[in-house]
């Protein structure tokens, strides 16, 4: 007895659903890759690039997942033995300082919670204290995906500024970037690092850096810096050099596309359609949250994500059994919690390419397996979900 | 403020959601049409057509739609000026049997409601007053996609064996056809008429008829037969034949794919579905109708399609307005009421390719209208239709 | 040892190859039939007919292939028991005019030749003779698959309006349309027939009918009317009316790319392009049949039409290896010869989403099956072919 | 005028056409990431390499070009300031040893020809001066895209087995694998690297390499590991671990479909129609460089591949006309010549999804141009080509 059969719905923080109109633009034959229309892709990306990112700065398209972008930021503007200082609110900075590591730098972790941002105060105390100037950049994500929290950056610059410290100030948008705003110049950004499978809506293999002038300073003067993530040899004039070697054709066709939806949306009406959803969730785990089985991981609301929400869950056999009815029952995949949370949480996506019945319906599983698995749980989460949605959205 | 970005749900009664594998099928070369694969891909088709139809029959595959199928299914059987007794539920016997005016037949009308299924009382009695056998087929719907009632078709087959009549019975299952269980031959049926856009989850283009051993006698007589419809010409030798011309390559390759997909999941677990998403869906509009803006169009439970559930709506602009809301704010197409329910009515469909999130996605949507537009209504059919559907399936 | 894997060619007179484009725009979601989009589509491909017919006339967009338009034209303006007459140059007039019978049309088929074109003249005495006026209708094709003659339609006008007959004037264009130059109202053609899978380049499924003032009016008074093809209620203001029902959406989707990307080209530089390859064609068949085991079906040069070449073979098994041997050792799929001329005959399609490489590596592949073969044939076809482009397409 | 509208073919050296299979293969929604199907594709596609690489081996899979997987494998096995030795023959192995000069190697070239292969003995003399074992590793292509010429592995593994050296032999199969033998374990290869875009047949973006047990024990004292190309940590346990991050989804679809193919045919039948269609352009080129406008770029015969064969031509002017001509009048995108010979020649690449029509329309598109063109040339290549493949592919 299932009601599953239909489409999938995925509801994992990334990578995310595709638009059908991105997977169609990546159906054509392979065009050629030194002239004619691919160039002129390339070009449009980058300038996409800026208008997502909110930046003058140079931006740098890579074949290689978030991590390899990771890798490509640090090794573009720092020498080895640099110290950098990361600052934790979940997983993935501290996974950004590991890569660093690896390529010889000095990791130097700022403590932080997972069930909280990033405290800009000891930003500041912590950067003071750096009388000798060892700390070269200052590694942060804008949303953690695993703990579902957003960081203040503007806050963090200004924690940089207060302690008038010269570090670069370096960000992960991987999982906010086309979720929520992001203003790469105008908050001081030095070096954004960005994929394109979550909030970009396509399938997962491009990632990019984009770096101002201060990093391009920095850049000049970097000793980590390899052929294959190199910026400057990347600015050469051949098309190929862009990539350093052969275009990924088919991802850039489907990029373009991804592009083209979000121009055609604007960004104000993604971030907003992005708070909705994210509203509408929380409403419902508030609801279901009332008996002690479920909580928010994030503590302070103003710290919760528009991208994904983590929500705590006691039972580890209960929590299995829910992402089991979900997707054998109904044909919902759940994100499951990872790192410290593995076992301890789901996670649910609100990013991307996803609407209003595309979450009511997700939200609408979940409640049903609660009820049927018998789990306890404050009922009405879905309908608070709409409450909030028909009040937010008039007419 | 729209919620709408995302993949549009389409809740009309049909065309229904293609799956993706069935568009996926459709994308590929044209090939031979004389020998090889397409020929296999039909005889292929036929033994489908007979495992959804549960028949022995002769299944014929028409490049055309519902309509179209219509005239193939009345010029195959009948003479010109013969009567056939059209038993009205809805809008589209009465569809069927003014095709049957057009081509030389003689329509008599057996007065139904819309509000309710066939009275097959009223048949029998209508064929025992025909002493002289001047009705040579009987015509129904299984399932009417306006007034969405649900006909009983073996008692309309012993209401015709009472009468010990021997018109032919002719069953329109458009709207039906893997959605709720059929049994051709048990049931006595002589002739199916069948299309692929609605259950059969295929985009349109494609119809059937399916003939017994009776029907094909009739044929041999009839004398309003045509070369594109003719059943004899159809089952000749060369592949082209079966097509009455050049066979519709890409669609037959939807067709296939969307049939294996039947196999697949397996005719009674798609039956189940549908019978709990229509469940869930009568749980919601139960509770909806609370409020006396909003009822039933078919009266009897009993008498309620598992494909589609038409909704009264008492006020044609708040109907509008729902409608507008949906589609514009959210990214949901409502079915509209059609033929004399024409802005009086919208209709939920729930067929085809379809399971709980895009079920409760849609239902949700749709509460979130009348909430967003003040337009009174019970609260709580979505939480009725997770509670439902929760009881329904267990872990 | 096989060189066949990588793109099939398919060189078969219809259905053509479908453009990627075409099949790409098949390739998305289902989306609302009753207003919106799909409406614009329709009423886009309706001027689009217009154009590529160079008519004002009515055109009407069946579901259906070829075959089926044949019945729809015919029974949309005529009655029972009328005389047409059938111009004989191939198979097609022929099964035209038997579809006629079919319905209760009086049909004559004025003999001609498979290898010659339709004899204006003959046309011209036969109507003379027709002092009562009892042919209500004549019928011919611009060009015959089977035999891939090309017949002059203004002649044919021309030896009507001669006899000074009042005949309808009825021209299918299924094999030309796109290929050659075909303008329905300068030349006076009353109703056209055509479909979509040849010089339309769109996957069969789809065929159309435009009619005329004249023709209009034949239908006020012809009794062959039926409810799927009937023209008067096409024309219905609902969007589905057009259909007569369901419209065929995704069908529609990829005709709207095909006729765009005629739209895109240009009619005159698609038939310099037919013009050019069949002329290709016919400097290698010529080259080949300098050895007698070769000839052209069609005697007269310039009855040979612009979208298909067929080649007569003497021996029976030699024709059966070339075909075996270009689609096994090599991935080309040769059309073969049909009606009178099965196992007589090979056709070689040049129509449609066809360019210089495709058709040169086709008849490349021919020429090598003729050597593997060791079947006596003039050497330096392809070269004759080669030489003709290069002569004709300057820099 | 123009003969160009019809399928593109793109005949450069990589990324070539991608096989509308694997492009239908990408074409589906996401999936999850962590468990399920996906998982089951890496561990099939690391099986495929093995087989294709004919290697127990260890492979890795990265999302990046072939530059990205150069710098995988040194980053690898070995440590700063180690020596490399690269062998000249073309353009790639000089760029595979300056990526290495980039992440600290001490890179040294043997120096060779553009219009040879390597020699063995110079590489054995070379080692054997090598007293004190500086030389890590030894760096050289099978193929090289640029030159075209074929490198003899095992001559160049004996080579070093005489100089009784324990470098590694690291050998770059990018432009060869898929298309000829390579035996990794047979002939003693310790690295392989490989890209998907050429003989592999899929759209660009994913490469690849092999590690025996020596290049294993170097892997455990090299120092230039870094996180995303580190082999250790990309045999984690974790499903993300093998793409050191988010997987590419579609990327690994298309790749799965690619190596279904390659299995379907099987790799002796993929080698022979590689050698086949080869011989067939050396048959073309040969006689077109009768007149000496033209000249194959490799001299000696044995050292052509048969994957790409480079053209020189003397007067670059003639060299645009030809490829303009050939683009933009007939739709075939023929290979610049790039690094040291761009201006100076064209390239005619044979390789992946390639049959002989397609082969054979490219062909003769070229000698069109030439004639079009009026360039001395000697007549007859296509016809050439046609009797090669002929002879060589009997009935």
């Amino acid at each position: 007895m299932s009601v599953k059969n239909g489409r999938q719905f995925l509801s994992i923080p990334g990578p995310t659903t595709v638009p059908d109109e991105v997977l169609s633009a990546m159906h054509r034959p392979a065009i050629d890759i030194r002239k004619g229309e691919l160039v002129n892709v390339t070009a449009r990306l980058k300038d996409d690039l800026r208008m997502i990112t909110k930046s003058k700065g140079m931006p740098f398209i890579y074949i290689a997942n978030g991590h390899g972008a990771w890798e490509a930021a640090l090794s573009n503007v720092l020498c080895r033995n640099d110290k950098i200082l990361v600052l934790e609110s979940g997983s993935f900075a501290g996974g950004w300082g590991q890569t660093g590591g690896t390529i010889g730098l000095d990791v130097e972790v700022l403590p932080g919670s997972w069930r909280k941002s990033v405290d800009p105060e000891a930003v500041e105390e912590r950067l003071k204290s750096d009388k000798s100037g060892d700390i070269k950049a200052v590694l942060v994500v804008q949303v953690d995906t695993a703990s579902s929290v957003v960081n203040d950056i503007p806050a963090i610059r200004r924690a940089i500024d207060n302690a008038g410290h010269g570090a670069l100030l370096m960000v992960d948008t991987i999982a906010s970037l086309g979720t929520m705003d992001y203003r790469m110049d105008e908050w001081g950004v030095d070096v954004t690092v960005a994929a394109c499978q979550k909030g970009l809506m396509m399938s997962p293999g491009i990632s990019f850096t984009v770096a101002n002038e201060k990093a391009m300073a920095f850049h000049q003067k970097a000793n980590l810096r390899t052929a294959y993530w190199d910026w400057t040899s990347r600015q050469g004039s051949e098309h190929y050099q862009t990539y350093a070697g052969t275009p990924p054709v088919h991802m850039l066709f489907g990029l373009q596309k991804a592009f083209e939806l979000i121009r055609d949306e604007g960004l104000d009406n993604i971030f907003n359609r992005h708070r909705l959803l994210a509203g509408a969730t929380r409403a419902a785990v508030a609801k279901w949250s009332e008996k002690d089985e479920f909580a928010f991981n994030i503590i302070d609301p103003d710290d919760r994500a528009d991208s994904v929400t983590t929500v705590l869950v006691r039972d580890e056999q209960k929590l299995g059994a829910i992402h089991e009815y979900c997707a054998e029952k109904c044909g919902v995949v759940i994100g499951v919690g990872i790192a410290s949370l593995s076992g301890k949480a789901l996670r649910i996506a609100h990013m991307g390419h996803i609407n209003a019945p595309t979450l009511l319906g997700t939200l609408g599983v979940i409640e049903m397996s609660l009820n049927a698995l018998s789990i306890p749980h404050g009922k009405g989460g879905v309908q608070a979900a709409i409450d909030y949605l028909a009040a937010s959205v008039p007419r």
